[in-house]
């Protein structure tokens, strides 16, 4: 990864950019901003796994409003918030914002739960929702998914887990492969590859979810190299990691679309490892993983979608939260 | 305001009265009582706005029983203990409630959480249940609404708004809109305005939904001077104060009581600030708004609903939970 | 019970054994790890009473994982955390367990929830499901009920209550009465007796819902002493207890069924005690009390169903707590 500059106070400055924040999207986020956001997630990692009682958001209360339920996305922020000392203000149940069902505007709801606290996370179905939400806080806003636009969070826990395993995010070669036409993740995941040199992906879809030539187009712009793979015969021997997401059936048209795609998914299995994965790649999935990866590639030491990849998610929002409150 | 009587340990004495008392009915409280309220009030203020870490309610543990969820309160209650170094015990979805569903009395649900916390916020939607609870605990209660009942605390935070905005509670005009018949808020702010020397209000109304006479005869023999409204056009313009409430669909008996209501109601418009508002008057409401108040109204400076007066619900319940905890 | 060894560092052994341990049934339990558990309890209690501000359980954060509704088991281990300055990540309601809907499978769910906690505690409504969840985490799993299998809280603090109010758990003889056939609580009590010498138990139980005869010879065979009642009229008068159980409608095949057991249940009421029960007994229940303890015997003092029994679930989960986290 990039070399930190000596000049002293530039680590400071750098932190300082973040304070006040909202993190909406994985385009704001430039190289430099990745490396600061990781080398703190370094530090929280330290006080995570040695359950080090952290007071550096003592004093603040984070609203989790969760529109949209997703358990897994709200334990990380939960849990990363209590990490650092801070406390938890939750709205995990969209039944209980009851004010919006008494027909309150989502700017109001917002602007109640900005006077209760230091920054609002926010999880919606609505694409744009945090944007909006961001235009009428003054406190930072957190995007924790935004229905199919954006998750900024998720990309940086994919981008560190990549960074903690090679040291660098430049020179690296991936596999993606499922829902390639749909997946959120692995569009944020491949801008973010592409904000450093040399990277090329593999791309494994069924025929009806490969990724469109628009956005082959744009990020080949961007500086990925980017291959379409025809079937798991062609997978190279020497990626550096394979990234497998689930077919989603909320997004197909009818249900015969989606059997179809379902169909023709590509599955993880030991025998596809044992024939196409280097010794020291890694195979990541966002979770849940639903036809997937095979139970019995858990063991494998190479799967970290259980372990090391769940747990960076905890590290890098504990970052996000210390950086945009100010106490990195 | 009152004047703060100058005998040593009056203060103490003044704040220890509320030590283990239940908040019930703004009917409980005196003038004075209201005034050391808005003391402690003052200094939650400055420990909220300035993130002081606070351990006024260390070691103290508040069940939110939400029977009826309700967002806006839940979170104020919640953000009021953490942000004195309490923890909450959440119990916001009445589904979660289970034992009522397996047959419990309300009064062993209580005394349950009685025995896990420090103090009881409850919120639910029948008349009295805030009085039953505080007849079996022998921690407090504090009324977080109880059906059309009471919620004190809502009118403390606009009385506290007030008394802020003003230096003062008495020899204040105000102008009440909306549904004079059914809301709570109204009947509760014109009962603590009463408590004070010398207020005004002029009431503005639905033709159906105008406060009855009987309330008018209560509220004028307890000292409040009520003048009706029939027309926009006879807004005074000296108020100090515009409150808002919005009309309650669950409170008419068929839709078309309610759609005659509707097209009768008065809205709050930059037009009419501009006709009938004085610079200095502040404009209310409880929210949610929902046809209320235009949004084109939210930038001018003199509307507090979406700024103190969500804010000063905050500060407000801090200080009733350090008043009850004996920890003010 | 039993008598503390002297050798040095003989309790910091005891102790330690229960660190990282899970906690899945009653069955793991020896006499000398539930006295363990209970002097832990005893300096439980004393922080929790006196709101003691403790940090024991600081930098710890706890998985609640409530796939099946429980108000009152979560309120305890929620309550039992934080007044152990433990945080929790609260997961009360199912539905909220989203990657579950989309498929994911429970062991996975698991191990997302072990990666942001020290510890998770579990209720669901499938038998096994602790037993499945602790061969996945590597974190202490504590089984908060697994369907009608095992919840061994209950029954600790059932024997902490019998403890406290007697001294001792030999010599001791109840009368356990309701759904003998079904109530996991009462089978697990009577487990749970019969670790220690000399307890005799006297059942009264609807005809359709006696003891097996398996199970009384088998708790015969580990040294209870069992006697089946056939009429209230056969209660002797020197039980040091009365433990009361209801009669739950979703055990039963049908709705006659379950209505003719209804119809041979019995009621604890102020005439019962009168005839029956000693000075000195206590009266117990595990709560809800639906049809099965008159609430005019609330006033008695030997009614401890909504006094320490309930209070005592807290101090025995903080002690638990503490021991698995090894802060005890």
């Amino acid at each position: 990864m990039l070399q930190i500059p000596s000049q002293p106070g530039h680590i400071e400055r750098l932190r300082g950019n973040f304070t006040g924040k909202d993190i909406l999207s994985l385009e704001q986020f430039s190289a430099e901003d990745i490396q600061t956001v990781f080398e703190v997630t370094h530090e929280m990692k330290r006080i995570a796994v040695n359950h080090l009682p952290s007071t550096r958001l003592a004093g603040h209360l984070l609203s989790l409003l969760f529109f949209e339920p997703s358990s897994r996305t709200f334990g990380s922020f939960c849990a990363a918030t209590k990490y650092l000392g801070g406390q938890t203000l939750d709205i995990q149940n969209p039944e209980t914002v009851t004010s919006v069902y008494k027909g309150e505007t989502f700017e109001d709801t917002i602007q109640v739960f900005e006077a209760y606290s230091s920054a609002i996370v926010l999880r919606h179905k609505q694409v744009g929702a945090a944007q909006r939400a961001a235009e009428v806080a003054d406190v930072p806003v957190i995007n924790a998914g935004d229905g199919n636009n954006e998750h900024p969070t998720q990309t940086l826990l994919d981008l560190y887990t990549l960074y903690e395993r090679f040291g660098r995010l430049d020179h690296l070669t991936g596999l993606l492969v499922g829902d390639l036409l749909n997946s959120r993740t692995l569009h944020s995941l491949m801008r973010g590859l592409a904000l450093f040199p040399n990277n090329t992906v593999y791309l494994l879809a069924p025929q009806r979810l490969r990724l469109p030539g628009d956005d082959i187009l744009s990020l080949r712009a961007r500086g990925l190299r980017i291959v379409e793979l025809a079937r798991e015969e062609d997978i190279p021997r020497d990626c550096h990691f394979w990234y497998w997401t689930r077919i989603q059936k909320e997004r197909f048209a009818s249900l015969d679309d989606y059997q179809q795609a379902e169909q023709q998914r590509f599955v993880a299995t030991p025998e596809l490892l044992a024939r196409y994965a280097s010794d020291d790649m890694i195979l990541m999935d966002p979770l849940p993983r639903v036809g997937t990866i095979d139970p019995a590639v858990d063991r494998d030491e190479r799967a970290v979608y259980l372990r090391s990849q769940i747990r960076n998610g905890l590290y890098t929002r504990m970052a996000l939260l210390a950086l945009v409150l100010g106490r990195a």
